[in-house]
């Protein structure tokens, strides 16, 4: 029997949103890996564990602690860069045993997830597949029922972790948008929404799929604290009839 | 018994990448509706129909014939307008006598979907749900096995119907970009990926999780002619260890 690696894109959190496919991958796969900070729950691990198997074998891939530098820094650099080789030789291992290994993804696997960093060191040695999810974006609009994108709309998808003034140079040209990592960077997303007159048409959506999830426009959102995985979204199709 | 409109997601071609929140509610409509053009088969109703129950009503939604107007035509726009105006309201009635009714969109709904113009008209007098899906995007680079954005990457989803000019100007100041309606665009795409200098990492992607999915490099790509609903990828992540 011949190892394989499988990319699971598990959804915005609803386990509902699962597919069929990322179901079947998970209730077949040998071992089962995931990406979780050391200390707290894997969010993929927990929308995807009533699929497990008895006998599955757990994999959790634990971030090593580095709160202390900075991610810009080489000293980060090396250390998660060491950190992704050790999870991609611990992989490896179990697909040369002739394994099939499913990693989990929140969302969407290629689309801004973890499992990236195993992709690209594993999808040119090893069979490989990618199960595409529902991405967290999709999951809020579809929570505020807000039409995101029609027509001949430009849709951008903006890191929250941008400086200022390139924040609000990009978001005056674009029809919709999707502001990524809000966290700590909610104060300045607000800014530069202003600068770039489109600060009436933000939302804020945090869980977006989950039973306690909270969505305001972001005008009337006075607190400035907001979790990593908030999100804020500026609707297009400003000519819905 | 009251009823209620429900915009479900179908995903991107493949039934087994429906999520369980779609197959349970096209399971529980009573009416299922989704939108083709006169004399086409629905994709999104091909995807589905394994889950229809034998007593599921069925509610085509059928484009009018409008070939023969340019759709920025003001004659184009009344035509379509009435059209929206007529599915809504035969929706609406099924809605008025306590029936559920499921409204399929290959996709997402709200993503670029027909389902919206139902959502704007609708949203407001019923209780109304949007279940959502995997995008055609998220399947073609998961196909492609192409990371499309990591970190501080900014993705532009572009339409390919924009002028070359700004389709060459955007382009090239995207990390990461995904080109939607290629069809008879293509020849101009493909000369403002050069013009931005990003033809070399640009990949073309048709059908992309059907059996018959076709996907190169588009540089490697000499024929003219495209399908309208394939894609073009331009992967970011350069960085990528």
């Amino acid at each position: 029997m011949k190892g394989q690696l499988i990319g699971v894109g598990v959804g915005p959190g609803d386990p509902d949103l699962m597919t069929l496919k990322a179901v079947k991958a998970i209730a077949g796969a040998d071992v089962v890996g995931y990406f979780a900070k050391a200390g707290n729950v894997s969010h993929a691990r927990t929308i995807a564990q009533t699929h497990f198997r008895p006998d599955t074998v757990e994999l959790p891939l634990l971030y090593p602690v580095t709160t202390e530098i900075h991610r810009h820094d080489d000293a980060y650099r090396t250390a998660i860069g060491a950190f992704y080789d050790a999870s991609a030789a611990a992989v490896a291992e179990h697909i040369l045993a002739g394994r099939t290994v499913a990693v989990l993804s929140e969302g969407d696997p290629l689309f801004y997830g973890s499992y990236m960093h195993l992709h690209v060191r594993l999808a040119q040695r090893f069979p490989t597949k990618v199960i595409p999810g529902v991405t967290g974006m999709s999951g809020c609009w579809s929570q505020a029922g807000a039409p995101i994108a029609q027509g001949d709309d430009v849709l951008m998808v903006l890191p929250g972790t941008l400086d200022e003034a390139e924040l609000a140079r990009r978001l005056a040209t674009a029809d919709a948008a999707v502001i990524m990592k809000v966290g700590r960077n909610l104060p300045k997303i607000r800014r530069a929404l202003a600068a770039a007159g489109r600060l009436d048409r933000a939302l804020y959506v945090e869980r977006g799929t989950m039973a306690d999830c909270a969505l305001v426009p972001l005008a009337e959102r006075a607190d400035e604290r907001a979790p990593y995985f908030s999100i804020v979204l500026v609707p297009g199709w400003e000519r819905a009839a």
